[in-house]
């Protein structure tokens, strides 16, 4: 028995609201390049709709537009919109300067918030019920009459139907009327649950308009009311990537596209790009700076990893068990994890993935007492694969030495508590193919300088270390779980322009942990270099010995 | 028109899965001190139900129930949960060593995980559909002989259901009939969707057994299926607080219950208990050491913040507007945000609540100037009261002068790559009510050097800063937006045990922006003390002039 599955409409619109809503976001600050950047992605991606930002209310959103409009941003799925509201209480929308400048803004689309709630119409507009009509009427009516197409987002929607739904219903019908191509029912508190949804959006859908849906996640159930609204007949979807906005932020657009695809087997996207979802959602949460969260929905990286050891057996036997779709229908990856719970079936399984032979079950004992131990300490081998294969080499005597540390030390200083001149300075002596190297590298901190220090050493001897990159550094500090004193661990990401590696350092020393990790992350990718140069294994690029070793 | 509301059943269950399923979640280690200190909260929090763990699956849960049953937890509301498997195939109960574990955990309940899925009984424990059922059968009968109640967790229940529905209704039945207390219908890869669980709880409510659910977020939608659920008569609900767990997490357990009491208007916590779901989950987040995410519905430090300057505005006359429930009832809080999106309105509530007036409509509009000007540099001041009061005090001329830092150094070095005896140290030279104070420090890491060394040189002008604590520090790399060079940005959280204020500070040099915010830190601080021992302004506890001056 397959679950029922829902109709798709003939139309069915994806309408992202990342540049306005999703904005608003506590500590989340996007510049003009940014949001363009960000356009682009989601364009790549396939919404049919980019609003993005109100123009005339502030001057990052009017410059947007400009630019957005004047060549730098062009796009191939999606429409342009520019947000705004209906025309002022007792004015007309032709002389109005916020309806001026959605008119002037170049975007062909422009969405307005409308009140459909009695008590805000009273109590915030300070007006007739007929007079609210009346600028929606008017609001519509001037930009269709411009060659704009209009969407309405009706503004506390729901609150709005439980108190005089008449009325809510009498806003819906009078954009429709007046040529709104989608009125949008908005959750604007977050409020609602899935099985109150169906018959407000009925009622509105049998008005024979065409309906949207945007929500909150104040609930925890923004994804499952945007899913319950279409099931009832909307016909327009908005949200956020990543979740982002306000409070609890919007709906997951992500989650909400890849459920209509792949659950109700509906196309919302162009053919083949919800694969991009992943890639899509990780590039912009670069951009925005605020991480997607490692278990977001579909596109989190755990959101196909596996830890537990009774489930990897399992996934030994048939990997659908654990997962309810395939992870490259939408970008993602199965990952196994290596951790303390896990048990040696993981290990194996994670060595082999990296090409080791660890079908001897007692070296794989020994392996995973290694890492239960290590992890005891506090490092955590989930989240870094490199230093998991460094581990693994030093246990299997696998492990090349390509370099030995002799001595570091880095400096930080400055004369007065406000002075811009304030130095970080690192010195590293080490010896790598039998020559001592001894540097000082200048840095934005401490770990970058010795990083700098470090990579000045290194390059005489491998110059290719000079295009690796330090993509990201994370630092926790971990509870005295074992009576012991609180120690620190770092995560770095590097990459060398092919592909990413992560390492661990530990120490109670936050320095200590960095240099640990740093060095970890040379030594992973000069280890693989010097591999590729004699014994190519594969897919990864390889640099020419001469490269390599100059 | 109030939405239907579903009725409560005679006897709800809430069942917490944090310390076993939650645990799986990749990156999370939790010692037995943190099981039994997560376990703590839960049940002072009114959980009905606490799964420890799996007693003989390893040493850590093992030791786990040894000290949680022989006096270390003391529970008022909970019961411990022991977790196992049915016996294994062709045994038999009695004889079953991870049976005996589980009659031998000192827990009174136990929960059973057993297959409810052909393919998985066939492909997974190669046996029969028939030696399943004597498995359960079994199982369940020999436990509740030895006196425990016990729970059925019916693993894959949903595609097994699609499957084979006839055969997963049999294994609720069998269950039942043995005497289990309640059989969990498991979504374990977490694909379903609301609208499917109606279909499939009824036909297991109307077999007249007692039914859970158990739901994961991979479709984004665990919290809701779980409503689903409950509201097709499910009257046991499991989940996990913060949502940890594998993958995508599990069901958000306190979204849950709020829901069920602030949404259907049940009480399944006792009385009270639900305005402690902030400090709660704050609390295990803190101790697992997995931030809840601050958009978590219902208790994230954003769910209920402000920021867009419509919202503001709008709040001003209604603070319920932009709330779906009152903060308070799950010991929340409404927070005004400061951000450059903000008009002045923001500004001047904000100040206001700071005690300071800003009616003058030109000072507030010059201060809003210099917030965004700041912001534009990378400062937040969303998430950093105290530095936001440290601006307006400046641009109000009220900004007493507490100290000055003439200069300050900081260095860290080892001798060898792996050596222990690293060392951070800083010299930090001040003036303080006209003293000069010269002091070095040591710590784990520069910035906490430095802190030791301010600290110091502060202490005998101020003794009261002994007593001040910093319980976070955040760094966070700022794209250079503007096309200028990348700056750092660093937040600071800071306590003297009754309060806890937040600083920032931006910089090229991830030093540079921690010293600004660790000053500021210290000079709110100071201020607030100072100001105290002169003029009390009421709820702040003061100390005495003595102990402040000293």
């Amino acid at each position: 028995m397959a679950p029922t599955l829902p109709t798709a409409p003939q139309t069915f619109q994806v309408y992202d609201v990342t540049l306005r809503d999703g904005s608003q976001q506590e500590g989340m600050q996007l510049s003009v390049n940014d949001k363009l950047r960000i356009a682009a992605y989601l364009d790549e991606f396939g919404v049919g709709f980019i609003e993005g930002g109100w123009p005339g209310s502030n001057p990052k959103d009017s410059e947007f537009f400009r630019r957005a409009t004047s060549g730098e941003l062009e796009l191939r799925n999606a429409e342009l919109v520019a947000f705004g509201m209906t025309r002022r209480v007792g004015g007309r929308a032709a002389d109005d300067p916020l309806i001026a400048a959605l008119r002037d803004s170049g975007a062909r689309v422009a969405t307005l918030v409308a009140k459909s709630h009695v008590g805000h119409v009273a109590n915030a507009l300070h007006t007739t019920l007929e007079e609210n009509l009346a600028m929606l009427r008017d609001s519509v009516s001037h930009l269709r009459s411009e060659g704009m197409r209009v969407i309405i987002d009706a503004e506390h929607f729901f609150d709005g139907y439980r108190l005089d739904g008449a009325y809510a219903l009498e806003v819906v019908r009078t954009a429709a009327e007046a040529g709104a191509e989608a009125v949008v029912l908005c959750d604007t508190n977050g409020g609602m649950l899935p099985s109150w949804m169906g018959e407000v959006v009925s009622a509105a859908v049998e008005l024979g308009a065409p309906i949207g849906i945007h929500c909150h996640n104040d609930s925890g159930c923004a994804v499952a009311n945007t899913l319950a609204a279409v099931e009832a007949g909307a016909m327009h979807v908005q949200g956020c990537v990543n979740g982002y906005g306000e409070r609890t932020g919007n709906a997951d657009i992500i989650s909400v596209v890849a459920n209509l695809e792949l659950k109700y087997g509906w196309k919302v996207l162009p053919e083949g790009n919800l694969a991009e979802a992943t890639r899509t959602a990780q590039a912009i949460a670069e951009i925005t700076n605020v991480p997607a969260g490692p278990r977001r929905a579909y596109i989190g990286t755990s959101a196909f990893a596996h830890k537990a050891g009774l489930h990897a057996s399992a996934i030994k036997v048939d990997p659908n068990l654990y997962q309810h779709v395939d992870p490259a229908l939408v970008g993602n990856d199965m990952r196994m994890l290596v951790s303390d719970m896990a048990g040696r079936a993981n290990i194996q399984i994670k060595g082999e993935q990296l090409g080791f032979d660890l079908s001897d079950r007692t070296l794989a004992a020994e392996l995973t007492d290694r890492v239960k131990e290590k992890e005891l300490q506090g490092y955590t081998f989930d989240a870094a694969d490199a230093s998991f294969e460094l581990l693994m080499r030093a246990q299997l005597g696998q492990l090349p030495d390509v370099f030995t540390i002799k001595h570091w030390t880095t400096t930080s200083f400055a004369d007065g508590e406000n002075d811009a001149d304030i130095v970080s300075e690192a010195v590293v002596k080490l010896v790598a193919q039998r020559q001592v190297q001894y540097f000082v590298g200048e840095g934005n901190g401490p770990v970058n300088a010795l990083d700098m220090a470090l990579r000045r050493a290194l390059t005489p001897v491998y110059p290719a270390v000079d295009g690796y990159e330090l993509t990201d550094y994370r630092v926790r500090i971990l509870d005295g779980s074992s009576g012991t004193e609180a120690s620190v661990r770092v995560l770095i990401d590097t990459t060398n322009g092919e592909r990413t590696w992560t390492t661990v350092g530990v120490g109670t020393n936050v320095i200590e942990a960095s240099w640990e990790a740093l060095c970890d992350a040379y030594r992973y990718g000069l280890i693989h270099l010097l591999e590729n140069t004699v014994e190519p294994v594969g897919a990864r690029g390889a640099a020419s010995p001469v490269d390599a070793l100059a």
